[in-house]
């Protein structure tokens, strides 16, 4: 990494990523050993005409505390003031960046699962109010640290881990490009003609087959298919994740049956670790989770409220996909996402529908836990309304026409 | 410093400090490498019931970059959520605690010293509200860190500097007694016989007298003299600076005539430094102000509004003081201010008068600049309405009879 990789990729989050504005306000969330990158971030927003850059730092540390230390009754308060200034951000029409890139792994080990999983800091859920009235160009980006490194490549040193992590960030990040904005233009235009071709089809479900995957998921009557090219209320273009690579949309959450294997390792928000899961689906709901490693704190987490059992997204990544090309596990949702087709349980996009009586039956929940089940190996096939099977990726590769006819 | 160090000051901070009553939340402000003592503090906390511990880091390098990029314009802007969050600490009667000891000497050093001034967070207007209402029972306190050590022992190594800083701070803490709370009781109890005796005395001013001093403070009608055995509206008592020796109130801002020199140098809350500085009043009014050192940006401070070039407070510091026995200079207002008698540029404290017609006249500004001017060569003279004068304080010594005949 170099002065100049930490500006530019800042430059990026603030430019292509938010797309910050001349007298916006600048929300930022970071944990305490970002603090390079944010002031790399800080300096470009104020380049960038931000009228302020609000930072919110993160310790990890001090959760474990309160796991740990808090009474019992409670690990469920969130303080009014935490919603209200996500609230005040969409009120004043304000850019939000989110940095990942875990910096204390492990913060929560040890501690006993189901009070971890009571606490849902940092997430709080005027979040989604936010999201879904689109007030705000949001954009989540990912910054190397050591130990996020350290986790990618065990069998490195230190300063080889890092700068490995720093050359697969920006490569997946277009950063490595001659004209990065250019580069995410003509990826976007592809998941675009992608999403087109799939809303167009009017799928009734989808049909995830591979070893261990035999999954078919609802969709509902006006699910539209979405990808990364955002803008607000007023007009501004972001991209909500850099890098992205996914179209997704929001299922039927009463539709899912079959069982589905997942092709990657997935991080929870606190950290831990869950390999080799493997989900039944009946009548929407997950009625048996099992996982070689971290499958407790999972299930805790689906039962947090009714909805966390059932399906929010399904998304679907190519092989083009940077992240996927590469082939590393990166522990972290973010980019592991974008490597393959996946599913979250928890809460849907009340904006990846059309009517007001579908908005309604897209899920709801406080939590939202994205998992990979795609891979070049899980066949994806839609399912008309007439009964009639369209492939869609075979391979990993498109099988709609049009996406690849431009 | 060892663990038991750690938890014991953060232990004092939360007990004797706070008082953190079980159930309370408790906001902390803290810089980002007050971590280890955030942590500490968090499960000292909890361990006295408290609700929830809302961490609030602070970022001198995220303020470094708006000085150095912000648009113009939008420098005295501050976010409506600051404010509420400190209003929102009070209505729910929290306790609070704010982290002294710098992490980041000189972060603003090479800025224009005018946008500077311009920018007053991370201080908000709220905080005076909530003080003068009494709502949360709150502290602040002293830790030591390696850049701080630095500063006050530049002859030492790192770690003889942060070693002696860690002696100086847990003796001035009373932390070095077999029972700390029995000793600040003890304290507390002399400090209480000299503001009694001070206000008995019903003083129409007090003057200050030494080389390069010779400075008349008046006092308003109902001037009551304050010290550090505080109690919120419902009762629970805190200790608002830890440490503290002083005993002080809020003068008449239209009646400060003389000359005064500072007897120990003070830190602005920017990290200016002001050496060598010496004020003439007018008629309350601060007319010149010239220092060997900073005077430029304190004289823009007080420019910022009309309070900012009167006084808001004036207290008196005996040679009984911890800090005063020591000789250090610490740069750290926390501590310089308790180790001798000081004045203070700008907001006063409405407390200290009975009346509301007095209240109306205590100083009012969003700046509080205190700076030492006390010392045992420094006579301090009470003058009664009748025209008497009082000896106060003799060679750092009480004069009032009462205070030292317990």
């Amino acid at each position: 990494m170099t002065e100049s990789d930490l500006s530019r990729l800042a430059d990026l989050a603030v430019s292509v990523g938010a797309n910050v504005q001349p007298g916006q306000i600048v929300g930022v969330s970071a944990e305490l050993d970002h603090r390079d990158f944010v002031h790399a971030l800080a300096a470009s927003a104020y380049d960038h005409g931000a009228k302020f850059v609000d930072v919110s730092y993160i310790d990890p540390l001090v959760k474990r505390a309160r796991i740990e230390f808090a009474p019992d009754d409670s690990l469920e308060y969130v303080p009014p003031w935490y919603g209200q200034r996500v609230l005040a951000l969409g009120e004043q029409r304000a850019a939000v960046i989110t940095i990942r890139g875990t910096t204390v792994p492990g913060a929560l080990d040890g501690l006993d699962p189901k009070r971890a999983g009571r606490d849902q800091l940092p997430r709080v859920k005027e979040t989604n109010v936010v999201v879904n009235e689109r007030t705000v160009n949001w954009t989540i980006v990912a910054y190397p640290t050591l130990p996020w490194a350290r986790l990618c490549y065990p069998d490195l040193d230190d300063e080889a881990a890092l700068a490995r992590l720093w050359e697969e960030v920006k490569h997946v990040s277009r950063l490595d490009e001659p004209d990065p904005l250019q580069a995410w233009e003509a990826r976007l235009d592809e998941l675009e003609r992608a999403s087109e071709a799939l809303t167009e089809a009017h799928l009734d479900a989808v049909h995830f087959e591979g070893e261990g995957t035999d999954l078919t998921i609802g969709l509902l009557p006006t699910s539209i298919w979405r990808m990364a090219r955002w803008s607000t209320v007023d007009g501004i273009r972001h991209l909500p994740n850099v890098p992205t690579e996914e179209v997704f949309t929001s299922p039927d959450p009463m539709r899912v049956d079959g069982h589905v294997r997942s092709t990657k390792p997935l991080v929870l928000s606190d950290g831990t670790l869950v390999r080799g899961l493997h989900v039944r689906f009946e009548q929407g709901r997950a009625v048996e989770i099992t996982a070689d490693e971290g499958a407790e704190v999972l299930r805790g987490r689906t039962q947090i409220d009714e909805g966390a059992a059932r399906l929010g997204e399904v998304a679907l990544v190519d092989r083009e996909s940077r992240i996927g090309q590469l082939g590393t596990v990166f522990y972290e949702t973010l980019l592991d996402e974008n490597a393959a087709s996946h599913i979250a349980f928890g809460s849907g996009f009340s904006f990846a529908v059309e009517t007001d009586e579908d908005r309604a039956r897209v899920n709801e929940s406080a939590v939202h836990i994205d998992f990979m089940i795609g891979g070049d190996d899980v066949d994806v096939t839609g399912l008309t309304r007439e009964g009639e099977r369209v492939p869609v990726l075979r391979g990993g590769v498109w099988q709609l026409t049009t996406v690849n006819a431009a």
